[in-house]
């Protein structure tokens, strides 16, 4: 049977051995969040289409479904009725848990601590970072009614101990608060939600227009003078560690109660974070990050990959006052998205990140002829039951072709079986031979199972 | 914001504690696979259409994407170079990986030996035992141009390795083989491979019209004698354990050199499985199994779990010769594919599944007030440095109440940080509460994670 074959762009495979790497970055990353109490949830990969429409903006980027054979009224191009039938794909995994919990509110325990790693998609033009099929990595925390600061601190703490643990180039969290921001705002005298909301609008187009083009949208669509539109540019000037950030806020001399409670939390949130960061993880407040504000009522997060700035935010979230609300009760929540796939595809296809073997083999039995092989399959299974895993060579070859191959799959052991019922392994790397005891052999500890190690990219 | 909330018919979602249970199902196929030295590949979730509808009668299963805001040319209804260029989900794993094999070739060990864990859809009628979203598990070993017959047993092996270790009420194992049946229809006097063909397909439906029909039509269609028709029916009440099969498949008086080549490879699967077989998992000859036949070669298998046979086999699969070609060469492999959701979304619909706690959680470190959460903080952290899934209590509530929640979610133990420094720690099924040393306490190793037990249904 010919097949057609092509890659397609925007939906990355690995082979075996990226796939060791991925598998190790999801393991830690379920470890670490299991080891704080975080429950594992799936949710089905499509929701109704409607639901996926609120937030209007990224409606090009849904893919919808269509059974092939499904009849006129199902196909629905159009139709209200119809498309309220019709099913997409999820484009991320927040969207699906708030549905989630209002569907299941009623058996969950709250606040409900989940991790979710699933795959989502969006139909967006590929490039480096940015996927059509692609996995996340979220936690959340979600109250019923009430949720305290404190999990702000924990979500933190928590992927900022999981990115620790993963074979990464040094990252940076970048923490801001929408407290923070809108208290600043109301002490310069921005006195209304919506002005408040379209100074941030604008704030945020610093990059891309400039500061002179933003002064004078701030003074003419908010109507600041010039005094209050520069202070507002001020504070996007501030990005510091612990120490330093209350003494830059205060320095800017506007006060008001918002912004001294957003900065206490902004630096609970550091202090909370303090002893797990590194010379790989550094977490720093960055009152430039805007992470749509507008949606967020906390902490705000952001990260940034050194040497890698170019693929965006690796890791997001913050806090949202309302996740979903059933008319009964109101579900705030706090939660942070790690993009596995927009991390590791660019430390793969650079090899900066790479397995030690392409397969879980520790250890090949070799195979002196076929009759032998279910001496050998008998060997095999003593061996794994201790855990280490075996295969039996899938050909009497001559001992050096069995070996050679051993090698090229990155096997470390060779088992020979001798005529005299005793047993020999052999450290390929080492070549080094000895006599082994069945019963009671097992590989270094560091053999096991493939590991995996990250090279750190010289930013250049 | 208000949301619609809506289960989805077909697409299953699972509560915390039944995503527990099908976590552990999951990893039990994970460690033994790997064990055994298959190496994970996991596949993008889509292919084109086109290479999909091969097998011409799925038509109806494939859901096609469709980017919302895709231009007319992307819709390509009708059109056959738009066709081409049209995605859909997959419905199988094995169409995936016989792509990924032509693609990847010059990457790959041969014989390629993957397992692959993922979600499959098929927009068919739901019903129990089949869904629109599920997750299957399946191994591979795939050969280039050969591939020996022990790998045909070495898959039987794997998988009822595997069923053995899960929680499941007792399955057996169905093993039939093409050639075997081939064979016995040649030595019945069947000529063409076309007539071979048209019996296997007119014995399958004997269950659905019966033996008369099955004999007239054997007459009629192939142009077999009675005596002719009536052997080849006979075939299908051989079912028997390795020590009679022999006996009984001679004593129907046919003989052919495929047919013993047939039975010596049936009953080699039968014997390399012998050490496996337990009360819990049976493997045996059933030469009714017909498996679509025509696409496999040699060994196929098909499996049932007692009490819940209405699901149909829950774990299929067999020996193909051509997996995939791509002109240099031919891929043959042999392969099983277990159906998760299948399986465990009945167990889990009847309580017969079940996990000790609905969260990762061991310990629960109770907060005798809002100022003590950072100390709190640091000995959930040195129980996690230990490996112990730990939570700090999310209020500083009355302990009875702190307690009472621990229990409610099943969490084993709740610890004390005491007044003068030091510590006790509670199991809250016994209420025992003692010293204990933070800088070493560990639970039991059977507590340390949740624990899943099945419970076998009476057949009734």
């Amino acid at each position: 049977m010919a097949t057609r074959i092509a890659p397609l762009s925007g939906f990355p495979e690995w082979l075996p051995g990226q796939r060791i790497v991925e598998q190790h970055v999801l393991d830690v990353l379920r470890e670490v969040f299991e080891l704080h109490g975080f429950a594992s949830v799936e949710t089905r990969s499509v929701e109704p289409l409607e639901q996926m429409l609120r937030k209007g903006e990224i409606d090009k980027e849904v893919y919808v479904l269509r059974r092939l054979q499904a009849g006129e009224q199902e196909t629905g191009a159009g139709d209200d009725t119809a498309r309220a039938r019709q099913l997409g794909l999820h484009f991320d995994l927040t969207v699906p848990l708030a549905r989630y919990v209002l569907e299941n509110a009623g058996h969950l325990d709250f606040p409900f601590r989940r991790y979710q790693i699933q795959k989502a998609w969006r139909g967006e033009r590929p490039q480096e970072g940015r996927f059509r099929e692609f996995t996340q990595a979220d936690i959340d925390v979600i109250g019923r009614d009430t949720l305290p600061f404190h999990h702000e601190v924990e979500v933190a703490r928590v992927m900022a101990e999981a990115l620790s643990r993963l074979p990464l180039p040094p990252v940076v969290v970048q923490v801001n608060s929408r407290k923070l921001i809108e208290g600043y705002y109301r002490g310069v005298g921005v006195e209304s939600a919506d002005a408040v909301a379209g100074v941030m609008r604008l704030v945020d187009k610093l990059d891309k227009v400039g500061e002179d083009v933003v002064l004078r949208m701030l003074s003419e669509e908010i109507g600041l003078s010039e005094e209050q539109a520069k202070a507002c540019l001020a504070l996007t000037t501030v990005s510091s560690a612990e120490e330093e950030l209350a003494a830059q806020v205060r320095g800017l001399g506007v006060s008001h109660p918002l912004l001294d409670e957003g900065l206490d939390e902004l630096l609970r949130v550091l202090q909370g974070t303090a002893s797990l960061r590194s010379d790989r993880v550094a977490v720093v407040a960055d009152l430039s990050v805007a992470r749509g504000l507008d949606y967020y009522t906390g902490t705000v997060f952001e990260t940034r990959m050194v040497g890698f700035e170019h693929l965006g935010s690796i890791c997001s979230g913050g806090r949202y006052d309302a996740l979903a609300s059933d008319g009964r009760a109101t579900y705030p929540g706090v939660g942070i998205s790690f993009g596995v796939t927009r991390t590791i595809a660019p430390l793969l296809s650079r090899g900066l990140l790479e397995a030690s073997r392409s397969t879980p083999t520790c250890v090949l039995v070799a195979l002196a002829a076929e009759e032998s092989r279910e001496a050998a399959a008998a060997v095999a299974s003593a061996l794994r039951g201790r855990g280490v895993p075996t295969e039996v060579s899938p050909t009497p070859a001559k001992y050096g072709k069995q070996i050679r191959e051993a090698s090229r799959r990155g096997i470390p052991f060779v088992w020979f079986p001798q005529e005299d019922g005793s047993h020999q392994v052999r450290d390929i790397r080492t070549g080094e031979q000895q006599d082994a005891d069945l019963a009671a052999w097992v590989p270094p500890a560091e053999d096991l199972r493939p590991s995996v190690t990250g090279t750190v990219a010289t930013p250049s």
